[in-house]
Formats: C-alpha cells, structure tokens, sequence
C-alpha cells in the first residue's frame, strides 16, 4: 500500500485521486470541529464554500444550524463559530450543520474524485488511520493548509496519522509522507508548533483552549466521510442508509 | 527578512520573485556538481534543458564539455555525467561547461524572475547563506525536487542553509521554511536520508561515493550565482565583468 501526502488544498486539482483514499487534514480546526460535532451526535454536515451557500441553506432549512469561520472568526448571523468547544452534545445532537471554512471545506470538496474520502485531526488520529488502512487502497493524505499554503500543524496531524499507520501494517510512503512522519517524531507537536503561523494566529485571537483541544491526540473513534455533499460518521446508520 | 520555500520546481511559475533573492537546491546532484566544478576552476556553466540543445551548443563550440544525465546516467555522446567527482580540475579548470539535468537545470531557469539566483547545497551550505543574507531582500529557497515531486534531500538541505542564515541575523520563517529546519535539526541527514526516494536510487545505481560527497557539509565557499543565461562563482573576475 503506498502512501502520499499533499502540502495544500490547492494540489488536489492536479493529483491523481481515482481508485485511491484521501484523508483530509484541516487540525486547526475544521476537521477537529466536525470530528467533535458527529462524536456528539450531529447527524449530517454539510459542507460549503462559500458564506452565501450556507444562508441560502439555512433559507430553506431554517434546522440546521450554521457554522465556520472566515479568517479564523466567527461569520455575522452564524449560530456559531469554528471552536470544536462550541459543538456540545446539547446543541449538535441529531442536529443537521452547514459549516463553512477558509480552507478545509475546499480541501473536502477538492478530493471529490477519490474512492473515498475521510475526514482526519489528531482526536482521531487512530480510528482515521486504522479505516483507511482497512480499505487496502492507496492512500493519499491531503492537507488542507492555511491562506492556501503549506501549514506545519497539518503536516504534523499527518505525521501522527502515519504512525498510526505504519502499526496497522506495511505501507510505502513517498518522500512528502516520510517527512511529516520523521519532524512528527523529532518532538511534542506542541513545542514544533509554538512559532507556526496558524498556531500563533490562533494564540493571539486567544484561543489557546482550542489549541489544546485539538491537539489531544486519539480522544474520538469517530471517522467522517464525505459522500454525495454530505459528511456522516462512518458506520453510523444514516451514514450505512446514505 | 523573510524567507520562505518552495517544494519542487514547479512552484516557481506562480511564485512572486521580483524583489527577492532565490536559492535554488538540488543536492543529489546539480548544484552540487556546479559547486564543485566553479570550485575546481570551470570558468562559465551554461544550463540547458534539453539533450539537443546541449549538443547543438557544442556543434557551434567544439572546446566546452558536455555534462548531465537523464534518470540519473550519463547520457550518450556526453563528456561527463552528473556525478560531481568527475569534475576534477584537471578536467574543468578554466573550461566552459553546458549541464541538463532533469529537475535541477528546470529550477534554475524557471527562477530567472528573481533579483538574484543563487545556488545552493550541502557543500556550500555557508557560503550560500552568508551570500543570500548579505542581499538584505527577502529570500525564497526553490527546491529543485526529483521527477517533479517533493524530495527529501533537497528539503534537509534548506534546512542546513537555514540554520546558517540564523546565526547571519534575524529572519522570519514561513512554516515551510520552519519545518525543514526542525527536521534538518532532528538528526543526522544520511540517517534520516536512508528510506528517501532519490538516496535509495543513486544508492541502487552503485552511487554511493557520490551520496558521501554531496552530504558534506561546507566543504566548500564558491557561491554559484546564475545571470543572463550563464553560472559563475559569485566574485569572481568573470562575474563581475559579466
């Protein structure tokens, strides 16, 4: 089984994705987000690019409850922002979401053309490695990245995917994925982390308690697919009746 | 000053360059072998990319060598291939040189939209950085990378370059450029090399002396600075009257 890994989003469109299984990164926060909303009990989210998309939703379904973000805040008339720490049993549960964010719903949406497409951040580091090793495909594990580029908390998330991995079985990892594997074995992700962009960003909107959030590794078993525009928990119900 | 990195060559078409300074690197083993043969007395390097161009070149100069290679062999009807050993001074001194190589040449000529090109490797990982610090301009590092993809060797080697540019003064590191660095900072580069696409192939080939020379770390201080279609050491009397 070979192993690839993509720097950004934007490589999506010239990657070769048929027949193999993408696993999109968007750790800060837009896969932790929907990670934590299936484990507690969302039943469907939907993913859209563009803010607009989302109030048209909400237009026609005034249920569902919309979420995201646009430079990592909180959209005017969302019920609510891109914190995984929003996304309580209390609110999500049975719930349907719109969710919207700058980079890693367009990463979702971009490897459309994949067998399959999973949805992976370090609470699920475990469960998501051990899915895709289970579908026996080629892998692809495509980072979402921020503002469009390369982002070292994906890459690291990646890292930890790959280990996880590589104890499922043997899997061949090209140059890219052996990178992200070795820097996420050279230290705690959070000290690599501490002068990366987005990590800093998020520091300075002060929100360090996302920060810790979504860098505790293997806290959910829950694996989000992305299947005919709608995002389930794998082996859920709707997700088997979808 | 800024310094951010690119991952392959073919991120250079849509990079903005104008204003910088680029460091192109390919260390197994353009640049090392344009390091090597400035190093040794080569007066002028002329890159090209393809094989027909650098055969239509000696046609019209009998005296200049011929060196390169495709799929990393020598290629026929040339003087030299791509090993850098081969470009002692008792073959190079104050000869001119046409190289192609697969993705190092590409990186060279694609950067031309650059303030400046420099080239950089292991074996003059100093020079090159004390070089491109003393610009003052924001610096891009442009791996060159192997069959069009990312590739390790090329990666550790930014990151060798950037550590020197630290101890030159304060720079800003996008996180491309960061994670190089932490790796190049997590071990030793042959051991970290060891699973790497390009080392496994030069290995393969019987390669081995070349892969020692090419992971030498400032062995030498001739910076290769590519201006109006050629490759002279930066300083020297030929560059300065080009």
């Amino acid at each position: 089984m070979k192993v690839d890994l993509l720097f950004t989003w934007k490589e999506l469109q010239d990657a070769e994705l048929k027949g193999r299984v993408v696993v999109v990164i968007d750790v800060l926060r837009a896969t932790s987000v929907m990670v934590t909303a299936l484990a507690n009990g969302a039943r469907t989210i939907h993913p859209v690019e563009e803010v607009e998309e989302a109030i048209a939703f909400k237009a026609r379904h005034p249920e569902v409850l919309l979420g995201g973000e646009r430079g990592a805040e909180k959209i005017p008339g969302f019920d609510l922002s891109n914190s995984p720490l929003e996304y309580g049993k209390e609110l999500v549960k049975d719930k349907e979401l719109v969710l919207t964010t700058s980079n890693g719903t367009r990463a979702i949406t971009g490897a459309k053309g994949a067998d399959r497409v999973l949805l992976g951040c370090l609470l699920n580091a475990t469960a998501v490695a051990e899915a895709a090793m289970a579908s026996g495909k080629d892998l692809v594990l495509a980072n979402a990245g921020t503002d469009g580029a390369f982002s070292m908390d994906d890459y690291l998330t990646a890292g930890a995917i790959l280990e996880r991995m590589l104890s499922c079985g043997p899997v061949t990892l090209s140059d890219a994925a052996q990178s992200a594997l070795l820097l996420y074995w050279s230290g705690a992700v959070e000290d690599l982390l501490k002068d990366s962009l987005h990590y800093q960003r998020l520091q300075s909107l002060g929100l360090a308690k996302d920060l810790r959030y979504c860098l505790a590794e293997d806290m959910l078993d829950v694996v989000p697919e992305y299947r005919d525009g709608c995002i389930r928990a794998m082996g859920s119900a709707s997700a088997r009746s979808a």
